[in-house]
């Protein structure tokens, strides 16, 4: 099979790859629906994070399972299924605590950028729809293998409520569909950051009720404005940059919520400034696998439709254009058709 | 009347200081039945937050009302009353949110270790006892004004709840009293971090089921293997140290809670190393105003008696000795009485 690799900054081949197998007894391989690029995975792309050589890309992936393991028990060929970016067993103490994304025996995805791709710990990893789902379908259920399920990890560790004010720092992906997620969850305002028509458009969509442009400490005054001089109840931190965190914790009220998800990229945070600001912060890498069953039903549903993130599609084969779209910000995501 | 001043590092003086009267319509003047030494008294001591000119002390106090403005609705004279060491209005958004140490009137107190004080915002600092206690409650009444109030946010910052595993940093008076509250909030096991004899003594009385000696590291080690490989539910940080704040979040299972209320100095978190451990963290100056109804009925209940962290009680004019003895951690906190 071709698939995807990384060689160093901007240098994304499609390339002939040994064809996935079984390698322990609870692994599954599944046939790629869908894949997709990540705004995380932009990092390495960019040589933000450096690769010491090169590397399979892809995270995200919905399709049918082809194959499983003899521990497999309960996923099983012919089912249309989804996984997160971690593998996880969802037994240890950490994933029954719902923090998936710490499990003990957790394994990084990163073969999704490919027709076909093995999943380790199959039974812990990925979860089946109640049939083969319709094309229409397809990228919303993408959406919740990661963007819209660390969306929705946001907003929950930012303790959204009903009748509560949120703001959002980022409009890439993960900030729109924490915008989302934010007004499923009942927010009554809820304040977009973004500079940029086109997400504007689409976060107003997802629910956003203001559009504040303006970043750093002019952001801040802005939501101090807004908010008549109180601050928001729970912030939404989907970037990870020293400026973005700085400007989610100033402009979160005393108590309040910060939720980031945004992987810290050279953030330090200064002991003192955080003490006196009262906050709540939660964060890390989302434990997507503990909202599965309710993204999947609430999309299966017509509930929410995050596969709207999607504003370009294109064949596998041109996944090296997929990146090169989203680092230049034409595209805000791309999703990719084996 | 004498009153106490600290003029720079280990130079704590007792003397002649005019009689605080009424300034703002909103005060209350008190004569003080008792105040203490605090913790935090030690930082400009020990001269690591330097002071600019000679400085009155004390924010711990607890006495009879002599005197009130004539805006003062609630408080009357020959009342004995309780405060925090923010006055605070208990009005703003910030109070009725709970979070009184950010009230947006908030105001120090700063001139507590002396005989007669003013408290500004009188309505919205200070609780009245329903009668004047007998002398017996007066060093756990003193104690709820800061310490036991602070101990107590530390266990509720960190979601201590029945039947969780929690751990203490910090053996002094506020980290003692964490172990107290979290006890009186169900937790199944509490680990004291204590090296001091008479401290471990003390921290057994009040509810600690494991002591562990070991700092760092070596702590996080040691409370690894004592919670096998999966961390605490629940970190209460009462120092306020790199390392000891580095040692509270690397003992917290994923999901877990961190509740800080030692004063950071020099305290930076690195964002990377935060993101994939999972943890909440909370903490900031404790809002002891919101709970002091709770405390000071569960002391004049007998239900705790957190008067038992004084190990020393002198007379006001000795303030200087009390100060000397904290520094060289031959006394756990010193009461001091006018």
């Amino acid at each position: 099979m071709k698939a995807t690799m990384l060689y160093g900054p901007r240098d994304v081949r499609f390339e002939e790859r040994e064809n996935p197998k079984i390698i322990q007894p609870t692994d599954a391989i599944i046939r790629i629906s869908a894949t997709c690029v990540c705004g995380s995975d932009l990092w390495p792309y960019r040589g933000i994070s450096p690769i010491a050589q090169p590397t399979p890309m892809g995270h995200e992936y919905c399709g049918i399972v082809e194959e499983v393991g003899s521990a497999v028990k309960t996923v099983k060929p012919g089912q249309f299924v989804i996984g997160s970016f971690f593998a996880s067993d969802n037994t240890c103490p950490h994933c029954q605590a719902g923090y998936q994304t710490s499990c003990q025996h957790k394994e990084f995805i990163s073969t999704a950028q490919a027709p076909i791709m093995r999943v380790p710990l199959a039974d812990g990893t990925l979860v089946a729809t109640p049939g083969v789902p319709s094309e229409d379908y397809i990228p919303s259920l993408l959406a919740v293998s990661d963007v819209m399920g660390t969306g929705w990890f946001a907003a929950a560790a930012a303790n959204v409520k009903p009748g509560k004010t949120v703001a959002v720092v980022g409009d890439g992906a993960v900030g729109l569909l924490g915008i989302l997620s934010a007004k499923q969850m009942g927010a009554e305002r809820i304040i977009a950051m973004s500079r940029h028509a086109a997400r504007q458009k689409l976060a107003r969509e997802f629910g956003a009720t203001d559009i504040v442009t303006e970043r750093g400490n002019e952001g801040v005054e802005r939501i101090e404005e807004l908010t008549k001089g109180i601050g928001v109840d729970s912030m939404l931190e989907c970037v990870g940059t020293q400026e973005s965190m700085m400007q989610a914790i100033r402009s979160t009220r005393p108590g309040g919520f910060v939720g980031y998800v945004g992987v810290p990229h050279g953030v330090e945070l200064n002991g003192e400034e955080l003490f006196f600001t009262h906050v709540h912060l939660h964060g890390g890498p989302a434990p997507v696998r503990r909202f599965l069953p309710k993204l999947i039903d609430l999309v299966l549903n017509g509930k929410i439709n995050p596969g709207k993130v999607f504003d370009l599609t294109l064949p596998l084969a041109q996944v090296a254009e997929g990146y090169r779209a989203m680092d230049e910000r034409r595209a805000i995501k791309t999703l990719l058709r084996p």
